[in-house]
């Protein structure tokens, strides 16, 4: 229990960039550098439990449950249960990566994942209100009925589904049980099935929720002393992509409200990433930082958000 | 380390049965089913680890990767990746199965699932020598360049793949230690994500571990006291389906040894399972019990294969 936790949350996109088609072997070589990157904090003997998105993983399986259904009559599952084929697929990945860089660091821990279901209210007021983008990037809007926005960074229209709040996680005991003893412990994949409580126990519900903020609420959980936001941006930037563009290095919770409520961080993309930091804080974590992964070993890395 | 351990082997149709679509809630009564019987194995206080088949959904998710290929270009993925998915999404159904059954009983345990590697050789002769069934029941051939074999039980042709030996299960440690501390933990799903060593750890193989092959190796190394084999009769029979068929109670290891050399049992169905058995009790394991779910209440159920 002497070790400092550390929560690391990956992108979805730190797997399968926009614009490859997600082969094995590219999304192997994706996580692998990804992987890499942490032997910083690994080697800094650090316990580290792992969340990681399944935004562009998820919408491939979705695509592939429907031409299913229409070449070979196979049924179209549900979301969670798509997330759930994303938690065993993105683990594996993740493992293998995570097994060569130990390998190559001397370093002999175990790597395990749960499978993680995710507990959200049946009234959470989101699934009114679709903002969760999924599956591959289009130019023009399918008109298959399904909700479509422009991806923030322009890469085309993406879907969007409910992303209700994460409010418990399952088995986040055994996780952090896990980590303290050492292994390096991946859960919350797709920011976790999600789930409602029913008089029969949980069942699932088609949504995906945000895997920074079921990481927040993973890492406040187990009192984690710092929260890593994975990215593919070095810091935070208040006016993007505009003339008087600034990095920022340093954050308050009261810098980060701020700049929300001015609109300076995109939806589904840079705001909830400072919403899981600021949830962190408040919750009376230490500080967050949100940053590239291959920033990890400069320790003037990335935006810190701090009380 | 009080309680008993008992090693429990699913098939993949105690989940997706023969003729049915399988849907998502087709395939969660089914499991809901299988679930409600290890209720007697819980009350009666045994510490449970649960292996899992998955066989007919991993065919699944191979026709869907191929129709997502036609239709969408998206890569089709190698057979261990696919695997991998029926591990998040089989033990996501099992949990959700067996958290109904623990509340109908008001028992406060975890369900806990591990994503899970299984180590073979490379130089294993089955890579040459295809036998696993997996995937859907065609009437005719496809003529699509797999390799095709009949059902043994009739249901029609089913494609076949390598089915390498297990060697070592990946965080075996682990599912033991969880398992000895209350928690019913799922693992080695679909017979493990096989996997081969290579100087950079280990890395996929297109392959299927035979699940009662990899559960026994899981009863063996945890030295669990009892192994269920479940299966959709209720005991073993010499002679199945002829006049003379007999119901087998016990069975010694020279009795099954006996009865395979015979050819008594189907390959790719009963023969694997008592090969399985064989090798818990060979092992030093105490007994191992082929039999049906539904008869788990039934203390003189299914087939007992003991030294």
């Amino acid at each position: 229990m002497n070790n400092k936790l550390a929560m690391v949350a990956f992108g979805g996109n730190a797997l399968l960039r926009a614009g490859q088609k997600g082969t094995f072997d590219e999304q192997l070589e994706n996580v692998s550098r990804t992987c890499a990157q942490l032997r910083h904090l690994i080697e800094r003997g650090y316990d580290i439990v792992i969340g990681h998105g399944n935004g562009p993983q998820v919408g491939n399986v979705m695509l592939q449950h429907e031409a299913g259904r229409k070449e070979f009559g196979l049924p179209a599952m549900p979301m969670d249960f798509c997330g759930s084929e994303t938690q065993g697929s993105i683990a594996y990945l993740i493992e293998t990566g995570l097994e060569k860089v130990l390998k190559e660091a001397g370093i002999d821990r175990h790597v395990v994942s749960i499978v993680t279901r995710v507990e959200v209210a049946a009234d959470d007021p989101m699934f009114s209100n679709p903002t969760k983008f999924v599956g591959p990037y289009y130019q023009e809007v399918p008109q298959d009925g399904a909700t479509y926005k422009q991806d923030p960074r322009g890469l085309g229209w993406r879907k969007v589904v409910a992303s209700p709040k994460p409010v418990r996680i399952n088995n986040i005991d055994i996780v952090e049980q896990l980590a303290r003893e050492g292994h390096i412990v991946i859960t919350v994949g797709g920011g976790g099935i999600p789930v409602v409580q029913t008089p029969n126990g949980h069942k699932g519900v088609e949504a995906v929720i945000d895997k920074d903020l079921a990481s927040a609420l993973a890492a406040v959980t187990m009192h984690a002393d710092e929260f890593y936001i994975l990215t593919d941006v070095p810091k935070v930037y208040i006016n993007y992509r505009k003339e008087n563009e600034m990095a920022l290095g340093l954050m308050t919770v009261a810098d980060a409200k701020k700049y929300l409520a001015e609109g300076q961080f995109a939806e589904g993309s840079m705001a909830p990433k400072v919403r899981a930091g600021i949830a962190f804080v408040e919750a009376g974590g230490r500080e967050c930082i949100i940053t590239e992964a291959a920033a990890l070993d400069d320790p003037s890395c990335g935006t810190r958000i701090i009380a």
